[in-house]
């Protein structure tokens, strides 16, 4: 179930003040998940130095600025929410734990696991909390499976199986910068390897064709992806990707173990079921993430406020950031050489 | 998908002043969504006699009073959002719209319709928007299934198949004052009825038994029932309701015509299934009516401001709660003489 | 499972010797699964004053007759399986009876319950195994329900929710010497609401229209119908009927109790999804009733059989004949009246 | 839907003798499919060193001997189905080739490539029909995908992803002569790869593990597999194969494409569903390969005789034996290497 701003707490009362350092599509999402869901939380700024000027006015917030050290040096703002240029992420990082702010941070932190462990180190230095979005972390879906992992309900864990599938293919422009499929894309589904079974990923095999865009391949990149993850734990872990699944955006999961296996099919948008001469048919998968995630947005936010009261660190920290960097390495490298690559972390 | 209060307007920016007349559970959730999920909506006013002061003062509400008139005189109270006790609903919409006032009122608005009809009147004119909390009618789910029908991508309706079933019985206390099981509980199946087949119901008939709690008896009320209803355009619906369904909150519908049929099956909180040597277990259906229609009432306060600001009568309005309270009176009839009732609206 | 014929006996190794009565299409199929199906059964005679004989030679049978005298007379021939025209059944079972042979007919014996009582005490009192065509007793679906129901993994059954549904209405020849709706169609379910609840119909109240051949009017036919019984254990039992679903033979039954419910979906050919930009597409329901309840065919005819060894009664005799005949006929006086019709059996 | 021996023919009226050669469980079974689902088809003879007397004169065969000769040397038989034991397929294909009889042989054929296309050429020469019980080729669910690929209903085909697990893990005893998972397990799989993409695999890369029985690694093999293979038309396919699923017997197939994706779910017993306060339950697959697979084998059976009737090769021969066990020894070095091994045919 969502979250009521109004009618639960997080167990303290507190008020934290927030800012919003970057206003983008995401950026938005999260002020506003703040604002509307998050109980005693209060977005007090927004540094952007594009501001939209009339999303940002129907906010009331006290103070809009381009100017970045008006929040840092501001000693009311607890928390800041980072949503701007992937590129700045480390830098903003830095020069906000040293602020002495609690830091949320969109992915990716950075593409260079010491970069990522230098600026998480100094989040812990100065007693922070810092988390990352990682969103799925945080979708009910496969928290249920996490649990059911945890809990031994199916067993010991033996094959992870992660389907992962865009509705529609980047543009080339956006591609030459992604940092390539397993960097941008699939991390999501190392990640989830990791979480979900409580595991470390030890080994990957990935192989990849561009049958979707041909033109990818003048980028070093694919489009089509399976990768093998032996995990430290026994189990071997499988991930099949595509930047295009015409019919949306596919995001299943299944965790097979000794005693049973728990698998999370994909969400949609009602539950009818239209019958007729051509036969039976049903809705397709929500198309966009931030639909289908829409709820693990809201609850990664709250999470994040829940941890500064409580003064625990969230379930996606630095570390998690730079080990699925680290496997994201790794899977590039197997593609390039055809073998599998042991990952160092 | 649900409403965000930001990113969207109602179409034309023009500010709406609300108060909230009576706090209770309902009214806590109405206030709620106006707050986070209506664009350019304010909550200005709350009149409750017996005030929840810790939720009412999170909510930063100009006015908190028990003085109806402080609100009835307020120049600045655009629309009103009654979710006091049942029993006084006719008298507030009644004094509510002379005062000008939208209104949005929770159902039972009455148990007698020419009751219910003679405020509906006076809202109308005073050219007042008017609307009656059937929450169902703003359920995704029946939505679509409505849109298939009217579109006649079903063809003809000829069999409507709903299926309602709480997942506890009430207490009797709660039975003794509750109007019986028809009106109480059946009531929004009548309605979604006509909601969905865009149609008439001309008459019914009720089988009904006491199997979960015998002691209804007394109060000459049931917790098992059939209705049957042949509705104005030829096509047949047939209701079955529980008062205890142990595996959840039942919430089926299925429209059946001449070139095919649209169900909707219960809606759940995750998609996965355990699979283990016990057979394939997925989940049930939410539990609590809350939850289960959580966007629909969030949809239903967010459609009610945009026709105020549109100056459009919205889909359930008075007359809709008139007919859903004469179907119930038939089948009232229609149980105690075991006979078909033509109803009389 | 199906039956095999060579791995398995029927406990007693005795073979069997069958006569088929009447060759057409039924007639064919219980030939063909008796001498595939049943182990130790020799389907040793034909009668059929139209013999295919094409068919009738390639299962090599002894005897090919258009004397019913030969069979009748035959003291090699332990049973008769009847598949002569209706009008023929009531007639046939007496005289088979008074010969001394165990009888299989298909349904319906007949459209006068005490014409059927009658032949029924016949083969009662010549100690005869004597089963009626009840084919649905024996789709695995409707045991597997039938059993929850009475071992009480559902508690106490409250209400029974049938879809009977045919996938093309029958030409106004057939439907003109049908009997109606309730005595060829619904008959069915009037069945199985007995069988799956082990619980007599006591009252019934039935709703109709034309909604998909108005020229049945002509004929005081309908082919849209909803039927509600009360049972004598207390339970409610609802029925819709359509002699047209055009996406296929649509039998669907939920049994609801007080600890629960079982339902069972439809049967299909694959287990196939296709997922597309239109959305997710699976298999119709089996369109016609020889394919959905093969198997069934094959196990009631197996039973038979076995009964017959085991001198045992089948668990569908002849006075469910009668009893699901006075329903239909309560069933038509209630749609004639409009009103609820107590059952006389 | 099944074949029903007598009320159709393979298209031209000609009676096919058959010998069954070997008569263990699945010998028994082809031999009564045979019987009672194929047209014109007759089982003349049975070859068995250790005949199970008891069934085999329960099928009133003609000839029952222990003396190869007497089948080789009968001009009265056409066609053999051989289900001997694996490590006498080769010889016994050889020798029947010579003899002219049209051949039928179980999986395996061998395990060597080149002696299993050396009988294979000898069939051609001869002209022989030669089908191998590539029993999964003739699943009704297999068949669907498979179409839907050669039809581009899906568009081209990208990812092929096969669930393949056993319900229970096999003796160590049975493990030591099978050959090892790929050759005695996944090989179906690696077969289905070729089958349901018209498409050769060309290199594959196999992780595995012991996970269920660790005692596997003494006879070098495992329990737990995922395989990689890319096709020579460009799509990737994956195998997940573990040798215990406490569920049942696991057969899912997807084939996901440029047009949208196809996928087999499992086949159950029942299509019923019970609700109760733990959830929602539905049945496991069928657990055992002989039930899931029980209208495969029929079919193959049927295709074969309609194979020779009409002189056309079966769409599963020596070659695709062949080419599968190309597969599996590749599969084998992959893992004992751990690299990605091309695929010599």
């Amino acid at each position: 179930m969502l979250y009521s701003k109004n009618n639960r707490t997080l167990g303290v009362k507190v008020a934290i003040n927030f800012a919003l350092i970057g206003s983008g599509r995401i950026g938005k999402l999260h002020a506003e998940n703040l604002m509307h869901h998050v109980p005693n939380a209060y977005l007090k700024a927004i540094y952007d130095p594009n501001l939209d000027e009339e999303w940002a006015s129907s906010l009331k917030v006290d103070l809009l600025t381009k100017n970045l050290d008006e929040i840092l040096n501001n000693q009311n703002i607890d928390a800041v929410i980072i949503s701007a240029p992937s590129s700045m992420h480390i830098e903003l990082i830095e020069i906000f734990a040293k602020a002495k702010k609690h830091i949320f941070c969109e992915k990716p932190i950075g593409f260079e696991p010491h970069k990522i462990r230098k600026v998480t180190n100094i989040t812990k230095n100065e007693n922070l909390i810092f988390q990352v979005g990682f969103n799925r972390r945080y979708d009910a879906n496969f928290i249920k499976i996490k649990k059911a992992v945890s809990e031994k309900i199916i067993g010991d864990a033996q094959i992870i199986r992660i389907t992962d599938r865009d509705p529609e293919a980047p543009s080339l422009e956006y591609v030459a910068k992604s940092g390539g499929i397993f960097m941008d894309f699939s991390i999501h589904d190392f990640d989830m390897a990791r979480f979900v079974s409580s595991s470390e990923a030890v080994e990957i095999y990935c192989a990849g064709n561009t049958l979707i865009e041909p033109k990818l391949k003048e980028y070093n990149d694919i489009d089509t992806a399976i990768s093998t993850l032996k995990m430290s734990n026994g189990a071997l872990c499988v991930i099949d990707n595509s930047r295009q699944a015409v019919y949306g955006y596919d995001q299943r999961l299944e965790v097979f173990g000794s005693k049973g296996s728990i698998e999370a099919k994909n969400n949609t948008q009602t539950n009818t079921v239209l019958r007729n001469e051509s036969g039976f048919h049903s809705e397709k998968p929500y198309y966009f993430f931030l639909e289908r995630y829409k709820d693990a947005y809201i609850k990664e936010i709250y999470e994040f406020a829940k941890c500064i009261v409580h003064n625990k660190q969230p379930c996606a920290g630095g570390e998690d950031a730079a080990k699925a960097v680290c496997i994201a390495q790794a899977a590039k490298q197997s593609l390039l050489e055809n073998k599998p690559i042991k990952i160092v972390y």
